[in-house]
Order: C-alpha cells, then sequence, then structure tokens
C-alpha cells in the first residue's frame, strides 16, 4: 500500500509541477511579458493544460485510485492518506469528464482572450484590435463576425467563445438543475444556482434598506484620497501592513498588473499583483490588503500537503472570506487606523497631516453606488456581484443574448444602483473574468466570501476576545493564528461546507455579515440602521 | 508526407514549449523569485526537464525521423524542411543518448546547485548555507561531505555532484578523444579538445606580447567610471542604446539578476538580464550591451522556425560572436562614443562634465590583469577563458581533483594574470556556469566568440565600407541588416562550421582578432603592438 501511495503521490506531484508551471507563465504575462510574447505564450500555456489535463486523467491513476480506495475508508475521515485519495479521487472524476482537447482549447482561448482584454480595455475601442486578432486567434477564424457596430466587435467574438466553451464544460456533467452548477462546482464545491439565487435575495432584502438609508444622506467628504500619492510610498505602506498581517516576503513578492490577483507556485512561493493609482490611494492599498488575504491562506496550508490536491484553498467562496476579511473587516476597520492612521500620516504629511482620523475613516468607507466592482464600497459591491451572477446564469441559459449583454448590463446597472454606464471599459469589460476564464461560476465566490468573513471574524473573536485589542496595537498575531488552526492550514482536506461548519460553529447564514454592517454604517452615517 | 512532417512539427512543438516554460521558471529563479520558492521550483524544472527529455527520445519520434529522412535528402540541403529534419535527427541521437533519470537528475541538480550559488557566493562562507542544503537537496544527502575546511564545505558537495553528473553524461558518448568533446559538442557542435587547446595555445602566442607591453605602460587612469551613477539612470541610458542597437523592446525586456543572462521563450520574447553597480559605470552598461547582443541574435532568427529546433542560436562561439562585437568591437569603440558621449556626459553631467572623451574612451579600455572574468578587458578577458578552460579538461581526465581546485585556480591566476585570489567569492566561485550547469563545455565559446567576432565585423565592413561612418552616427541598422541576413537568421540551418564559412567567407581563424587588437591598443597606449 504505501508503493502505490508513493505512486499515487509522484503522479499527483507531476501534474502540480505541470500547473505551477504554467501559474508561473501566467504570472509573467500579466506582470511582465512583452507584447510579442503573447501568441507563443498562449500555445506554451495550452501545451502545459493539455499535458496536465492528460496526466490527470490517465486510466492509470484512476486504477491506481481504485486499489487504494478500500484503505482509505478505513482510516479516519481527517487522516491525510484519507483525505488526499478521497480528494484525488473526486477531482479525477471531474477530470475524466472534459475531453482534453476542450480542456486545452479553453487554455488557448482564455490567454489570448485575456490578452485581447488587456489591450482593448484601455483603449474602449476594439476595432483596432483587429489585425492582431485575426493575425493571431486561430479560433476566432472559423467563425464569422458578428453584426455588430465597430467599438465592441473586436472582442465580442472572444465572448461568443467563451460562452460555447462554458456550455460545453457545462455539458461534460450532465443532470445538471442549471447549466451554471457544473461551473458553480468548481469554484464553490457542493453549492447550486437555486442555493445561491436564494441567499442572494435573503440577502438582497437585507441590504436594499441599508443602503437607501446611506445614500439618502449627505455623501461622505472622501477628496483626502485623491490627491497625489506616489507610487513607492503607497507600494511600500502597503508592504509593511501585510507584513504585520503576517504575509511572509520570504515565501512571495507583489508586482505590478491591470487586474490585481494572488498565485501560488509552491506553498514556499504565493505572490500578489497590485495596481497603483497615484491619484487615489485606497485604490492600491486596499488592492494589497485583499491579495493578502488570499496569500496568507495558500501560505498558511500545511506544508506536508505541498504537490498535492490537498494543498489549495478549498473553495472561491472561502478563498473571497479572507481576502474581505482582512480587506475590510480589518483593514477598513476604526480600531485598525487608530493605530495605522498616525504611520500614513507620516508616511503622507502634506497629503494628510492635516487630515483628521475620522475624516480618513469616514473617506475610505464611504458608500456610494458606483460603475467599477472593484472599486465599490463593501456595503453596494455586493449588488455588483448579484448583477453579474444572474447575468452569467441568464447567458448560460440562452434567455439572454451576447449582443444584448451590454444593455443588460446597463439597465440592471440603471435599476440596481442607479447609475448611468458612460463606455464599454467602465462597463461590461470591467472584470477580467470573462476575458480569461468561463461564463459561470466566476462572481457568485464574492458574496460568499463576504458573508462567511463576518461569520469566520466572530468566530474568531468570541474564542479570542482579545482580537479586537490586539488590532487596535497593530498586532494581528491571534487573530492570524486562529484563522491559520481553523481555515488555513486544512487546506481542502475538508469540504467547504464541512469547514464552515467547524470553523464558524455552524452552517453559512448572513445574519452577521448584515450586523457587521448596519453597526459600523450606523456609527458612520449617524442613523440607526437596525433592521 | 504533408502529414508525417505536421505530425513531426507538432512533436517539437510541445518540446519547445516545455523547454520555454522552462526557459520562464528559470528566468522567473534569476530574477523575482523569493527564497522559499527555490525547493519547488527546482522539483518543477525537474519535471518539465524530464518530460521535454522523454518527449525527445520518444520513439514514435524516432520513427517518424526515419521516414522522413528519405524526403529530406531529395531536397536541396537549405530547404527549410531538410533542415529541419536533418537537426531534428542529430539532436534525436545525442537525447537518445542521454537516460531520462539523468537528464531530470542533472536539472534538479543544476536548479539547487545555482540557488546555493546565489546565496553562498555573497557570503563568502557556505557553512551558514548548511542547513539549508541538508534540508532540500535530496541528492546530496546520499553523500558523505568531503574533509573540508568549514569555509567552503557548503558549496563543494554540489560541485562534486557537479563533475561526476558531467562525467556520466560524457559516457554517454562513448569513443570520444577527450572526456570533454561531447560535453563541448553540446554548446560548439563539431569542436574538440584538442583543436581548441591548439587554437588557444596560438592565440595565447599572439596575446602575451601584446600584454606584456601594455603592462609595461603607465596604468590607465579610469577613475571617472568609479564614481557615484545612480540604477535607474544607469539602466535608462543602456536601455536606450540597445534600442538603436536594434534590440526590439516590443519583442523582449531587461531585468536585474545576479549574474547577467540572455534568454528567449519564443522568437517574440527574448529578455535580457543585468546587474548594476552604483559606484562602476561600466559593470551594467556593458552587461546589457552584452547581453543585446545575444538577444538580437534569437530575435532574428527566421520566425518561421519557430517552436522548432532551428530556431536557436548555432553555437555557443558564434553566440558569443554576436555579444562581444556589440559590447566591445562596437561598445568600446572610438567612433562609438564620439556620437554617445555627448548624450552620457547629459545623463551624468555631474559625473562626467568635465571628463574629455578621450579620458573616457581609455578608461573603458584600460588593459589590467584581474581577478574577474566578466569585468576583464577584452585583452586579458581570453587568460580567463584559457584558465576555466585547461582546469575543466583537467578535472574531467582525473588529472585535477575537485579538493585541489581552488589552488589552482589560484596559481594559474597568479602565474598567468599575476593576480593574487585574495577569497573564493572572487575566485574560484565567481563564475555560475559550474553551479548552474555541468563541469566541461562551459567556457571555449567565449573566446571562440572573440575570435570570431572580428572575422565576422570584417566581412561586414568589406561589404558596406560605410558601416563606420554609421556608427559614428549612432546609426546600427547596416551592420545590423548585415548580421542578421548572413548569421541571425539562419538559426540553426547550418552547422557552425558551415555558418562560419558562408558569413566570413572561409574558416574560424585568429589573425583578425590579433589585427583588430594590436591596432586599437596600439593607438590607446601610444606603442607600436605590431607584430
Amino acid at each position: 500500500m504505501e508503493t502505490r501511495l508513493q505512486e499515487l503521490r509522484a503522479r499527483l506531484q507531476e501534474i502540480d509541477d505541470l500547473n505551477s508551471a504554467a501559474a508561473v507563465l501566467g504570472w509573467d504575462q500579466s506582470t511582465y511579458m512583452p507584447p510579442g510574447g503573447a501568441a507563443a505564450r498562449a500555445r506554451q500555456l495550452a501545451t502545459l493544460s493539455r499535458l496536465a489535463h492528460m496526466k490527470s486523467t490517465d486510466p492509470e491513476l484512476g486504477r491506481l485510485l481504485a486499489e487504494l480506495m478500500p484503505y482509505a475508508e478505513q482510516l479516519p475521515y481527517e487522516h491525510p492518506d484519507a483525505a488526499l485519495i478521497r480528494v484525488a479521487q473526486r477531482n479525477y472524476e471531474r477530470m475524466t469528464r472534459l475531453p482534453t482537447d476542450l480542456v486545452s482549447e479553453i487554455a488557448a482561448h482564455t490567454a489570448a482572450s485575456y490578452h485581447a482584454w488587456t489591450q482593448a480595455r484601455p483603449a474602449n475601442d476594439f476595432a483596432t484590435m483587429l489585425p492582431y486578432l485575426e493575425r493571431t486567434l486561430e479560433l476566432s477564424r472559423r467563425r464569422s463576425f458578428l453584426p455588430l457596430s465597430s467599438r465592441n466587435r473586436g472582442l465580442m467574438p472572444y465572448l461568443e467563445r467563451t460562452l460555447e466553451l462554458s456550455r460545453r464544460v457545462a455539458d461534460c456533467f450532465p443532470g445538471y438543475e442549471h447549466p451554471a452548477d457544473p461551473l458553480i462546482d468548481f469554484s464553490d464545491y457542493g453549492m447550486r444556482a437555486s442555493v445561491i439565487r436564494d441567499l442572494f435575495a435573503r440577502l438582497r432584502a437585507g441590504l436594499t434598506p441599508i443602503i437607501r438609508a446611506i445614500v439618502a444622506q449627505p455623501p461622505i467628504d472622501d477628496s483626502c484620497l485623491r490627491q497625489y500619492y506616489p507610487r513607492n510610498d503607497q507600494l511600500a505602506f502597503g508592504e509593511q501592513i501585510i507584513r504585520r498581517f503576517g504575509y511572509d516576503f520570504e515565501r512571495g513578492r507583489q508586482d505590478l498588473t491591470h487586474h490585481p490577483f494572488a498565485t501560488k507556485f509552491s506553498v514556499g512561493d504565493v505572490r500578489i499583483t497590485t495596481r497603483i493609482n497615484e491619484h487615489d490611494l485606497g485604490d492600491g492599498l486596499f488592492s494589497t490588503l485583499h491579495e493578502s488575504g488570499h496569500a496568507m491562506y495558500e501560505q498558511g496550508i500545511e506544508p506536508a500537503f505541498e504537490a498535492t490536491p490537498l494543498c489549495n484553498g478549498v473553495s472561491a467562496g472561502v478563498h473571497e472570506s479572507q481576502s474581505r476579511l482582512w480587506e475590510n473587516l480589518i483593514g477598513r476597520s476604526r480600531p485598525f487606523w487608530e493605530h495605522f492612521y498616525p504611520e500614513l500620516q507620516q508616511t503622507f504629511p502634506q497629503q494628510l497631516g492635516n487630515v483628521p482620523l475620522d475624516t480618513f475613516y469616514r473617506a475610505i468607507n464611504r458608500v456610494q453606488p458606483s460603475l467599477i466592482r472593484t472599486d465599490a464600497d463593501e456595503v453596494t459591491y455586493n449588488l455588483h456581484v448579484m448583477i453579474r451572477f444572474d447575468l452569467e446564469l441568464a447567458l448560460l441559459e440562452g434567455t439572454l443574448k451576447l449582443r444584448d449583454l451590454p444593455d443588460a448590463w446597463n439597465a440592471r446597472y440603471a435599476e440596481d444602483l442607479g447609475v448611468t454606464v458612460p463606455d464599454y471599459r467602465d462597463g461590461v469589460l470591467q472584470d477580467v473574468h470573462w476575458f480569461g476564464g468561463l461564463i459561470g461560476g466566476a462572481f457568485q465566490g464574492y458574496t460568499l466570501g463576504n458573508i462567511l468573513s463576518a461569520q469566520f471574524l466572530a468566530a474568531a473573536r468570541a474564542a479570542h476576545p482579545a482580537i479586537d485589542d490586539e488590532i487596535g496595537r497593530g498586532e494581528f498575531a491571534t487573530l492570524h493564528g486562529w484563522l491559520r488552526e481553523n481555515i488555513y492550514r486544512h487546506g481542502s482536506v475538508f469540504t467547504p461546507t464541512e469547514l464552515i461548519e467547524r470553523a464558524a460553529g455552524g452552517p453559512m447564514q448572513i445574519e452577521p455579515y448584515l450586523t457587521y454592517l448596519r453597526t459600523k454604517y450606523s456609527a458612520i452615517y449617524g442613523i440607526d440602521l437596525s433592521s
């Protein structure tokens, strides 16, 4: 049995090495790669993805797992070997549903699509991309262009193909209740569209009166954030904060990109990226805090799980609970800034020397319905997510056509957030997800994460009431320790549902999150938001 | 036949994709990777290397090549298909000699060894590396440590293993005249130790009187170079020079590292690295010019060769001819600086505003026997190479033991260059090659490149006498065009010998190089060096 386990580990390690190599190539593509490298990089990523998929679906791996299953079943549920065999078996079953060619097509398509998006979004005018697209995207050549205006005809073929590939992925898992379910299952294992729809409906019912009450108040002046803040000072300040959080720079680093992300090449190399706006202090700083939460989760996984499928955060929702917890529940909290604001003032004396803490604290927590998800405050943020979630479902159902997507997007933004979308750039093109992945399962995790972040922090506080005092002293060891002990170290040993029950002491529920928002924003806006 | 050719291309592309992915991981390892990533990176590189080797030695590839051989033989020698099949067959024969396990061991070992070297060299004290080494280098665990002083016992096991692996590689090619021959053949196809020994002996006979005459002169004052030159200004100046040379930043970029190198991920993504010493202007600038020569060679290869074995520079010697040509024959020439020195003075007015061109020109061409190969002037540089070449041969022969290597190194530096080696850091540990590759075949290319650089430039001048005037105007299009036409674009279509004969109009010979040195340094030192 030990020999078979070793063979399993060797096979899983090889798969992990290929996936990690692809992660390095993807990181480079998003940070440093010159434009001329794009076509070959898409091909290289497709090759790595195809080889990883071939090895993930090798019938020999299936036979090995079948032989090991009886051994796993006699072990305690939490035993690392049992968890390894269980999770590897689950992945094997899932991966064998997807044809290797489809996986390879998706990899090549998403790399090319991502690159096109990075070029096209800043320009807001995709017609100029056409010669490039026609030259490099072999897949697109086979498709006729849609009868769209010249202003967005460049990216539309990519989206068409993304939707087609997404549907083909869903159809590899027949028997679904909703075509989004298999795609949601990839990112939030065990979740379904119907469950999320219900959860989101209840959350929306709780959020709407909060937002309505806040919007009725005079808007907060956040002009103190919109001064000139030099890039390097911003980077240094953010990095010293996340070092205090417990992000380990010996096992990671931060670089600049278009659309920030965290990525892992090994448990000893978990990197984050950010972007800096020299005229908006919040943009880069809170992006850094956000990505550090994702990265600390991955850095905190039990090192013995390295190079196995256990060495991954368990779901998009739980992952996002960590980024949102560190970014918002800690990084936008009053006790946090009571400690760090003097340091920020020292870093930017001309900009903030005469700005009182209260003004700054209110500025970074200003609630204002807006256009851009990643710039949104933590209350209206969820409305951005719900719009995308609903549109994804409609696209997959076929009740919404892609050519009508921009109009549908704009209509929902007018209706839900009361804002007018001026262009594609700050509208339907703002997020990388549909241009660097699939349509379906891409967004629900953000709001699941918000919900969970409040549950987890409440559980940590219940176990360690001193946490709030420590945050006020700029210390995070107890909180980080609780998260590592109860969430991070487990990697994918438990299912998301199991992990949430163990860490939060019960199933996912929206009340702690709504209570958190009501308490915080009652104080900030001086109103009574208690329901 | 077209189907078989397509299959050949697909197989070669897959191998190239794996090798290119490994190149990206290697670049990252040398530029941005945090220390915690080292162990996993070594494993990932080993996996990519093993998979590439398995695919390079797949018997199906051998059968395919055998089927295509008759087709290739009926084509003209220079036909791209003929060249592709010929070079792929040559590589296949070579690769099938090397067991996959050995290739994988070498990859893992060199990655770990390289990382250890980057840590150990600055410290000059390797004992502190020991806990790390013991933890990460599984291969080393099986070996007992040599009875060495605590000051260098950290890296010695790596070197022992490197030499062992190098001998095992040589032994995969029985029938060699010298054990270095198979290793030399990898980097300079068609060359042998005996031929190089003879060539180097004749070159040494020509160099010795030149160096003796120069050293008898009063030393040139190069203190103007050793002022404070801020890093970013140095980088920007070097980059604008190589942009003028014709290095394409749309298809490349420059980053910082310990030991500069050029690397290619595709014909559209050829990167260089440099290092900056803020107290020595020459260090970073000439490194940048040097690596740009390597990179322009790779950027200039016929794009249709992409992802095949034809899409590589043909040999270490020809490659080095390009780095040395752009660095020295152009970048340290009088006409070049007559144009660029005013720009350099504008960049560094405080440092160079009052320094005459002649003082600067003499400073960058100061001949002074010294410790460090990469800092050496272009005359004594060849002595550094010959020392390493001779030591490599002796180590492989077994006439020199590794434990005696530092003493042998120091003795040769005293004898050949008249300098005393003060420590390991600036002695036997100064070059990455033995710590990031094999022993044997690593150094001869540098001096072969010096020899060839003068031959190629003479041929280009003969074809286009206006080249010198253009250089004096800061224009390089004619020279770059001649090099691209006669060398770069061909990739590996011809053998090194064939390419040299075609481009230089005859076989490799040392006279143009000696003539170049005699003419240049007679003028600089005001002496008669004509032999």
